[in-house]
Formats: structure tokens, C-alpha cells, sequence
């Protein structure tokens, strides 16, 4: 069975999110329902390296899938672009990998994008895809706080309830936030992020950048590991799966 | 009777374009419809400086009204933000104006961008905001082809049937095509454009791009001033109006 590698684009509005629920259509299902007509009408797993939420997007998400036929990337793509319409769940890429590749356990980076649309008008051409702040955020404090959350630590009070990873802790090698006219951008970059991670940093930096706490206070709430103590969790529709690195990087068809 | 500009950004995506018709919603209606609210129940007529087609998009459009009551910009703008819900609409600002003041006609600048991806898989996350082409264009071809239309000339090849334009003669300030990764976006500005101009363009510049015409045909179908001979017009919905300039800036509120 020749497992392949797909390089992903998705709009996540219309979905329960990545993995497959009973509540909803899934990125997974739309990719599975459409991986069948190349495996025999058999339907195969497709796995992620990132499981987004409901409403979250993807720009370049990586999964993987075993196929029983053995096809060229190229064929793979363009089939799997064919039979994911009209869902918004393009296939950018893939590539024949190795037995042992995990598109999950052999990540050893995942980037994401958060974006705050900073104005007194609502969104009209980026609705569902930025988190809409009317306060002014001051972006410098919050890029300030964020510094403060580098490194490796215990992110538990950044964790959902509902996190299933067995250990809290994680090394943040990027949180930067910029301001782009209107809009302020927040980019995040570590090996893995526990569940709701990064919105619960966006919810919590928010807070600064509108005055209400000190640039200490994001350090302060990760140190006394206390969920209840951090800001509200950002919105899904501001957040994208930006990439994912391999040690080996993947050439993409 | 004060009158107001309005700074606008709406998705084409449900309308019919800017101007009011029987045929469905239009940005004009909605805005009227809003405006209705401040102006004691009598609907107004909001002008805007670019009618823009069913599904072209804007970011910095320029509208005017004319209310009946004295009110602050702040108002007007977060009035017409609240009554122009759920639509995609939003007033980004507003401002008073002197008597002789005309969106349409007080301008001196129109700057539009066009978006295209391009790459083998459809648009998922971009989807209605560019026109997917998926052979490769080359964009420096593009550009060089460009530059070959700037100035004043008769731009009847570049013109659609229904144009109402008393005159064929334009001035194209800039029109350069430039590659961002998988994206190709063409800038234009003049004082104005004839309907469609910018569609015929891009559409015109796509065959050099993909190789079929020489960089040199654009201006020969331009001296020719036979609109059968230009390219397509490319798709609405790649095609956004950035801006729009005035001699005296104005202060949005």
C-alpha cells in the first residue's frame, strides 16, 4: 500500500472541523469520500498533522493516506481535486512517502496565522476570516507580552479542558505580533500546540493590547498554570494553518 | 441639505454590482435602503465615483449622500453600519462635504487591483476573490506588455459594447503585473476607466502571460482600436477597486 503525502488548502467555515463528527460535514470525511474513488471504492483513513477546529483554516496542511493502487503524485492531486468538489478543500500537493512517514509524528513544526481585523467597521470582504476588535489594540504590547511566553514551559493555563495531550508542555519558538494598517497579525510557530493553544494566547495577549492588563500579565497567567485565570479564547475564523516542517523536507508534486 | 462621503468596502460576491436594478440586490440599494434610517423614512440616492459590475469587489470605494438632517460623521458612519447588516457591506468612513463636491465627478484618481491564482488547484480559501488560471504566466511579460498601454490613447479595443462613455480616450497612469508566489496581480490607475477597460486588459495580458501572444500584441490590438480583437474579459470577481483619489484628501471620520 503506497502512502502519499497531500499538501492541503481548506476554507474551514462550512466544517465540524478537520476530523470526521457526526454533527457535521469534516475536511477528513470530504477527503476520505474522495480518496475512495482511487482505492477500489474502499474508504481509507486520511490523517493530519494538525486537527483544526470547526471554523479554522488551512493554507498548508499536511496529510497522508494509503492508497492500494500504486499512481503518480500528479494523478493523486488532480483526482482528489476532482472529486473534493465544490467543497473548499483544495489539494496544492503530493508525494510518495516512506512506510515509517507520520504526516502527524514526524512533524517537527507547525506555523499558524491568527489575524485581528482592528476597526470600528465590521468586516465585509474578510468576514469569516479575521477576528473583529473595535478597540484599538496597541500591537507593540502586545509583541511585548508575547516575548515573555518563548521558550519551553508548562502552557496549562493555555489549554483547553477538553486537550487530550498527555503532557503540557511545549516550546514556543515564535509568537510575534504585527500591525498591517488595520489589521494586527499574530504569528505562531512551535513543534506541537495544545488544543485551543494559540487562541487562548491571542484572547489572553487582546487583553494587553487594549490596555485592560499589564505586558507582564500573559507571563503571570502561565506561571500559575490556571486556565481560568487566562483571557477568552480567540474566535476560530481568525486562525490558519499556515505550514508544516519535516526533518526531510517533501518535495510536492 | 448636508452632504456626506462615504468610504466604503463591500463583497460583489451577492450583488449585481453597485448600481440598482430589478434583476436583484445591489450595493446601491442596500446603502439607499440604510440611508433611509437618517434621512426621516425618505429613501436618498447614494452616487457612487466607480459603478462597479455584479461581483467586483471594493475596498476604498467612494459614495455620496445627501441627508436631511445635521448629523456627525461618527453617526452617519455607524448608523449606516448598523442598518446596512447582514450585508457585506461596510462605511469604513464618512465625511462632510462642500455643496459642489462629487464622488463621480471631483475625482481624479481610480486605482483597482486584479488578483490572479495561479496554479493547477481551485480556489479554496480565495474562492469568488480571484480568477483561477492554471497554465503557468509569465509575469514579466506581462509587465513588459503593460507598460506598452500606459499614457492617453483611444482604448475602444479595451471597451465593452454597453460602454456609455461619451469618449474612448483614456490616460492609463500605471498598469504593472507583478508575481507573488502563486499569485498574479495587476495594478491599474488612471483618472477613469471605460466599463470593462480593466477586464479586457487582464484578460488581453493573460495571453502573453501563457505564451500565446508576443509581448508586443497588446499594443498592436490597442493602435487597432477593434474591441474584436483583444482578449477575453477576465472574471469579475478577481478584480477589486482599491481607491479613489481627490484633489483636496479626504478627512474620514
Amino acid at each position: 500500500m503506497p502512502s502519499y503525502a497531500l499538501l492541503l488548502e481548506y476554507d474551514g467555515t462550512p466544517f465540524v472541523g478537520w476530523q470526521r463528527q457526526d454533527t457535521g460535514p469534516s475536511v477528513q470525511q470530504v477527503l476520505e469520500e474522495a480518496a475512495a474513488h482511487l482505492n477500489g471504492g474502499e474508504t481509507p483513513v486520511v490523517t493530519a498533522a494538525g486537527r483544526t477546529d470547526a471554523g479554522v483554516h488551512a493554507e498548508g496542511q499536511v496529510a497522508q493516506v494509503a492508497l492500494s493502487a500504486t499512481l503518480t503524485p500528479e494523478r493523486v492531486r488532480e483526482a482528489l481535486n476532482f472529486h473534493t468538489r465544490p467543497h473548499p478543500v483544495a489539494v496544492l500537493g503530493a508525494a510518495v512517502m516512506p512506510e515509517d512517514w507520520s504526516a502527524r509524528f514526524s512533524a517537527t513544526g507547525r506555523a499558524y496565522r491568527f489575524r485581528i481585523l482592528n476597526r470600528r467597521a465590521r468586516p465585509a470582504l474578510d468576514l469569516g476570516r479575521v477576528w473583529h476588535v473595535q478597540r484599538r489594540l496597541d500591537a507593540a504590547a502586545m509583541h511585548a507580552a508575547a516575548q515573555g511566553l518563548l521558550g519551553q514551559h508548562d502552557f496549562s493555563a493555555y489549554r483547553a479542558a477538553a486537550c487530550q495531550a498527555k503532557s503540557p508542555l511545549r516550546t514556543l519558538d515564535r509568537l510575534d505580533v504585527t500591525r498591517l494598517g488595520d489589521e494586527v497579525v499574530i504569528t505562531a510557530e512551535a513543534r506541537s500546540f495544545l488544543h485551543h493553544q494559540v487562541r487562548n494566547l491571542v484572547g489572553t495577549l487582546v487583553e494587553v493590547g487594549i490596555g485592560k492588563r499589564p505586558v507582564s500579565w500573559p507571563r503571570s497567567v502561565l506561571d500559575e498554570q490556571d486556565r481560568t485565570r487566562a483571557g477568552q479564547t480567540a474566535p476560530p475564523e481568525g486562525l490558519v494553518l499556515t505550514g508544516v516542517r519535516y526533518a526531510d523536507a517533501i518535495e510536492w508534486a
